[in-house]
């Protein structure tokens, strides 16, 4: 069935449209002398159709309310986003030739310093969670009638976020989601696993759940035919398995191996290929009309002001269990707030904002990727998502976490479980690096609060601030040792402790600063006086402080974290201190650990207030 | 169809058997006060028809050669299957007491401390991609009639990592693997999104090319028919779609939500559940017989030395191109070595392994998760495998590297591209966070060789070291700056630069010590002295040098790298020596990078000859 409105002229047109993309993505890339021009061919007409057809969008302003939205996950085919976005007239087309350059925004692969890119792209299989993100806002939260696209490549295809992506999907019904795989047969190395089988395509987008429709990716009627079933498919999402050829109109490179990521050599050879497609315009057409998107009738409600922390000093309670309650708390205030959860939601306490705001909760069960993915993706759209899990579990979307960082996205991740002190479960549960791999990605600001007070405030400022957070929560009770007006600023510490003779600096956060609190008395009643820092911003860091502190204690700091010894809160206060000669010692957790008692834990790999009492008798010798 | 072997009495054995497991699981979690018998009831019957029946093991050594696996891909089972193998005879049933607790290893989750476990699980949906290693390794490399048998939970089927396997063990035709899905309905925090849907597992696991076969995981009749058909299914994998109740025999428990992770507390709780299902024991039943392996006739070949290196001082190589070179030239005198690729195998070089060795070399396509534990798979049968990717793709697979290092595994890991240094596909291609990433992980064996020879030998070294290494390998060509004959040690360093008057020790590595050479140069016509060290070894890192330069350069170091600047080379420099008062300056790549030509790049981000310089000159004013 062809749409209606499917005139042999605008056939014409979207034909002519496509291979001047074509044209454009050569001319691009052999003047970068770089990129993938073979596989932006493959994809041209259903990009062509898609742009100057099927979606509805403002090409003047891609962030127009209710527009539709296109995620190229196969990133490599950037060239052919751009000139899309050229075509459409957002920038003029003469910027193409700009790609790839350290002064053009046009690299690589997409990045959002682009306006009309939500995600970066380009570490394959994330564009598909991207897009459930989108459209999980559109169906559930801003309730809008976008749609969302995604173009994917075949290769990418197995990555496993993919699928994890299409179970979400179909689990929510997202019938405003339309996929597409650019089934073009060749990998970067090899023909890919399935090459043109399209019916082990079909079968196992089927056997997920989607409506799957396999079509020749070449036919514009059937493009076009394919994006009209999608747009009145109800109850489920679409997947349009699209066969075609990579190269496509140029003879010498079409389903030819060895083109993958290869530009035309400039020069005779480009203009072979240029010349080749050019034979390609069909006379007539009409003129290009993009559908604009309707502006939803309503504006998001201004967010208000959190209520004060219901903690007061000597409660006790898990960091964790904090974070549930201030997140059920933000929610109420700010519409914006989105949460989501990898079946771990009695653990994590998410489960009070669930059953509070079922519309703005998103159960994402196992599959902790597709929940980054859209989590990135709910932001694209406004929101404010906080992702919960066990924070050793964010080490299976670290990918998602880098492209996220990338983008500059404004998500808040909550890493609950940290450390040895979570006891019996053992080394699997335990998150041990989540230090070192959030704060290694620039402009992520990394929060860990030792107590509920802080934690509850420390919700609050990662959601007022703009950009990536992760905030450390604990598994055991801990005190309160804060009361609730004071203020936890991003970039702060506090010095919990402090003497006119103190001879050493001990910086600690969470189970540790309890720890670090024991042996400051254990020292003292030994007549050793010394400082203590609760630490519980690890990026930024409180360089003042800390230098403040080291200086007054004789130019030495004694670090404990549970965590493990590299990348962690003793190497973020080396990086701070450490042009400025002050002597930083740390205790870690330097092996792999083991089940036991989460206080015997402690105290066996090396970071409880024994420890710490040896450690500074030790420095102070 | 049934076994023709399985007599009643031997159905009763196995009931009985399954009974004793369920006992056995409550007991030890309630002994310990957590842990999951709910999730070790459901797959009770399934665990006794496999170690009392169907597989071919010998209990008193589980390394046999030529033994059936088990993977216990849903690890909080652990207490299930730690009860199998002391039903089996392995250990005393005594020991079972012991869960949980610092002094047994018989942890929360299974790990390789035991000997009858291949690789920790605990982390979800991870058992299948080990057994597919295992399985290549049986098929492929060792040629042996041994299956691998994977045991997961309904919930991780989730995780993509399961359909990475799923496709990639259709596509090698593991006949030789069989998973099986404990389709008990109920996660952690709510229902399954397939519950007891069968037909909806089927269609995914047909979909993707697997034999399915649906079956009542209580009827131990269809459980172990259903492993003789498996047995007798060429060309295909199997799956065992099994339905079953979470907490099946205890009848409180049993399909009750909230009974996730809870142990039954201990006294008359516990003793109520146990008298339940001592009443289901059945009378008469029969002895087990556990089929022994056949004992391979083969012993695998002893490696022979690598050839010196074939490259010569003043030659031009990338590090990639040298690892794919010595990763040939290792191939051909050690049969353990293999190598694993994400089709990028034109770019990392190990294109040439696979060329010469196929057999040995396994083609993952683009599915970063299951080619780690495919590679801790086949580590697990003895194998040496090398993996090797673009090193921002192994942020995809980070959870499998946690879990790969608790296990000891002995895998080796290269990632190429790193850094600005690859210039115009933009951020999401660069690896900048792999330092932090594998340094965190203890017992990672981290290198960073900066030329072709000592790539040549490092990737030697990696192949004799035992346990993890990960070595990082750039993109553009550099100068051989080493003779052949140098050596390479592991932990140490070179220093490359030295004189009397130094008054700044620059630490480098890749392509930012050709930059740390350049400002030697500069520095020097500048008349100002600087030590260079190639600090080609990271983790273990040559403290004892770095302090004696340090000292005879008045106590500074400057560190430069094409990293991020949390957890690289900087940070590990700083953890050597910061406790004794150094003053470590860093340079690094400080905020998300751009595309752009490759030195443009370096410069820009202020790793580049011009800022090592500027920084050289400020740092000793």
């Amino acid at each position: 069935m062809a749409s209606p409105s499917l005139t042999p002229d605008l056939l014409t047109t979207l034909h002519n449209k496509a291979t001047t993309l074509r044209i454009e993505s050569v001319r691009a890339t052999s003047e970068a002398g770089s990129g993938h021009p073979s596989s932006c061919c493959s994809a041209a007409d259903i990009v062509s159709a898609l742009f100057f057809h099927v979606m509805r969008y403002d090409p003047k302003n891609p962030k127009a309310p209710n527009s539709d939205r296109f995620v190229l996950s196969k990133g490599h085919a950037a060239p052919l986003l751009y000139a899309a976005w050229a075509e459409a007239g957002l920038f003029p087309v003469s910027e193409l030739l700009k790609l790839r350059t350290l002064t053009s925004d046009l690299e690589g692969h997409p990045t959002p310093r682009l306006p009309f890119v939500d995600m970066a792209t380009g570490s394959l299989g994330q564009g598909l969670p991207v897009g459930v993100g989108i459209a999980l806002d559109a169906k559930f939260v801003d309730k809008l009638s976008r749609r969302t696209y995604v173009l994917m490549g075949d290769g990418e295809s197995v990555e496993g976020s993919v699928w994890e992506a299409a179970e979400i999907a179909r689990q929510y019904a997202l019938d405003n989601l339309c996929a597409i795989i650019d089934v073009n047969r060749l990998g970067q190395s090899d023909p890919t696993m399935l090459q043109h089988d399209m019916d082990a395509y079909r079968a196992r987008w089927s056997g997920f759940g989607w409506h799957a429709i396999v079509i020749d990716g070449h036919d514009l009627t059937a493009i076009v035919s394919a994006f009209s079933k999608a747009a009145e498919t109800k109850g489920r999402p679409t997947v349009i398995l699209a066969k075609t050829f990579k190269g496509r109109g140029i003879s010498f490179m079409e389903d030819h191996a060895n083109w993958h990521g290869k530009p035309i050599p400039k020069g005779e050879d480009m203009q072979k290929a240029v010349d080749e497609l050019t034979k390609q315009f069909k006379p007539n057409g009409t003129q290009v009309v993009i559908p604009k998107p309707v502006p939803p009738t309503t504006a998001p409600a201004a967010a208000g002001t959190m209520p004060a922390s219901p903690y007061k000093i000597g409660d006790s309670a898990a960091t964790r269990e904090a974070f549930g309650v201030a997140l059920e708390a933000i929610g109420a205030v700010n519409q914006q707030i989105v949460a989501l959860d990898a079946d771990v939601k009695n653990s994590t306490y998410t489960e009070k904002f669930g059953k509070k705001f079922p519309n703005r909760f998103f159960e994402s069960f196992i599959a902790e990727q597709n929940m980054l993915g859209a989590a990135a993706g709910l932001a694209a759209c406004g929101k404010i998502p906080f992702v919960a899990t066990f924070a050793a579990f964010f080490t299976r979307a670290y990918d998602f976490i880098r492209m996220a960082a990338i983008s500059g996205s404004n998500i808040k991740l909550v890493g609950t479980h940290v450390g040895v002190s979570i006891g019996e479960d053992g080394p699997s549960q335990m998150g041990l690096e989540d230090i070192a791999m959030m704060a290694a990605q620039p402009g992520v600001t990394v929060l860990y609060p030792s107590d509920a007070t802080s934690t509850y405030r420390l919700v609050e400022a990662a959601a007022a601030h703009k950009g990536m957070v992760y905030l450390r929560a604990g598994r055991p009770k801990a005190p309160v040792i804060y009361g609730a007006d004071e203020r936890f600023p991003i970039g702060g510490s506090k010095v919990v402790r402090h003497g006119q003779s103190d001879v050493l600096t001990i910086v600690a956060a969470g189970v540790t600063l309890f720890e670090a609190l024991k042996a400051h008395d254990q020292l003292k009643a030994a007549g050793i006086s010394v400082r203590v820092v609760d630490l519980y911003s690890i990026v930024p860091i409180d360089r003042t402080t800390l230098l403040d502190c080291a200086r007054s204690t004789q130019g030495r700091i004694l670090t404990v974290e549970d965590h493990y010894a590299h990348g962690g809160l003793g190497d973020s206060v080396l990086g701070a201190v450490g042009a400025e000669g002050i002597r930083v010692h740390k205790l870690a957790v330097r092996v792999i650990p083991h089940s036991g008692k989460p206080e015997e834990l402690v105290d066996h790999f090396g970071i409880g207030a024994r420890s710490i009492v040896e450690a500074a008798k030790q420095i102070i010798k």
